[in-house]
């Protein structure tokens, strides 16, 4: 943890729980569209919080990983869960909103974090912004995946989502190593991915595609 | 292996290879149902077989995990496999009824002898039940993912499955953590974990879902 | 890296960058088959490329995984998904044929690359060929289940995959254990496995079903 203080410390903590409350989310509300009963909420909505993490914390070989020895992490995600069993969202248009912010938050989150968690394992720049997006995509390709659904970071209709979390992480992974690194420039990296994402979802921004495609052949596949 | 003599270590070395051969059996189960040639069948048993126990092997940091170092273990799911090429299911239902009695079986099995692994390897009470659950929903997972089906584990009309394995994990992680554990205290668990299983397929019970979800309109999305 | 050169590590990285190149054509040919853009063109590429490594070095404990610590790896699959941006492949059918190609040399590559280092990292002759299987296999699994498809190696319809794979890595993981083991034995299995590959695609061999299945009876799952 060289070079990061007591305080950095603390908001790179509450970072990742917030992450993790925020893709716990996201995974409940995915479980709640396809009708599961609470046990499929809760295990969807733990998989997803603690996937990506997991996935992290092995590549570094940081085992066992922090979801199965800091019980914050796990408690955080149950009680993301439990807000879902209980709260009725108004309905399937707000569910399907809901996912896509909380997602969106936790795709910012979790790319700052990751990012410097591979740093503070002393993993190269190109290293640590590869493993950030790992970290970030993770959970929610495994959301999509245990509900039977092409991951959303692949789907042709998918607007920028691999965008916003590379270009996020590979900028906090440059601050790391070329400038005196503060907090509040991950927390303006986490926004501005979670803005470009979400504003890709509002205006229908699209990744390029390549010139031999046109758009309009592209049926979804979902 | 601290506090666990040679009796107890042979009889958590044997519900293992007994585990190994439920789900190896069910995994091979599932490909016949698919249509599978030898080759699908074989793959399938071994990955549902080992996968649970590997993933628990990773995530303790014990690389390489026992399945790529022991022999018995993919020879044991071989063996299974071997077993259902050569022997015809005498029908549709039985092979169904099959899969489901093997799995049921893996599934407590697996339970308790991850928590004691999870246990042997230093991690805290509630750590060693969450990764004694990951254990043995893993095999079964994979298994469905792999033949292209939503996990049965998150399946609304799944019966009960996480939670009879949950049950099982916490009470031997509690009673590894707070008495003398014994070996017929994990084989009393895991026949329980098997029998809520199997009652709860015999008998229809469910868990619950969210007041705001009506049984009624949930159709089934498998 | 006892017992190896310099010639023959040069030549096992060769082979290795390779496998790389060939695998993340063929994600980056399946993205393509799959209407997606640019973004999961690159992402499927990669994660089909490296998928299969990283799962290796995770099991070996090789904590990080060579692919986020040599960038010769993930630059070599972001080159190879390059190229299909720009280069239109002329019909359907050439696209699907490049696929199985490249698919097919990957395999071979790895095959033999994977044993080779589960046996520097002192694996045992049998644990080094499953491990062998498991590195050559792993890529197109995660290509097919992201892409939402069975793995190709699963499909009754397969052709032979795992038996080419199992029987590279089981000489290679022989030779090495027996014998004064040169890089060009390595290269012949590779090659022999490319062609059986190759030669079951083009001949239409199967793997054979149980005899209680009439292959007549055997419905394509995909």
């Amino acid at each position: 943890m060289a070079g990061i203080n007591e305080t950095a410390s603390l908001l790179q903590q509450s970072g990742e729980v917030a992450g993790v409350v925020a893709f716990a989310l996201s995974g409940a509300l995915a479980a709640v569209r396809k009708n599961m009963d609470i046990v499929g909420i809760v295990l969807l909505a733990v998989a997803t919080a603690l996937g990506g993490g997991i996935i992290r914390d092995l590549i570094i070989g940081n085992t066992p990983p922090n979801a199965f020895t800091e019980m914050k992490y796990p408690v955080a995600a149950l009680c993301a869960a439990a807000v879902v069993c209980v709260w009725q969202p108004p309905s399937n248009r707000m569910t399907k909103w809901s996912l896509e912010v909380t997602d969106a938050i936790g795709l910012g989150l979790f790319a700052v974090t990751g990012t410097v968690i591979a740093h503070e394992w002393g993993m190269s720049a190109p290293g640590a912004a590869l493993l950030g997006m790992t970290t970030c995509i993770g959970g929610g390709v495994i959301r999509d995946m245990l509900s039977g659904q092409i991951p959303t970071v692949l789907q042709p209709s998918q607007h920028l989502y691999a965008i916003p979390a590379l270009a996020c992480a590979a900028t906090v992974a440059a601050l790391l190593r070329y400038t005196d690194y503060q907090p509040w420039m991950g927390l303006a990296c986490a926004v501005i991915a979670i803005a470009l994402r979400l504003g890709s979802l509002r205006f229908g921004w699209h990744g390029p595609q390549p010139w031999y495609m046109r758009r309009q052949n592209a049926d979804p596949i979902d």
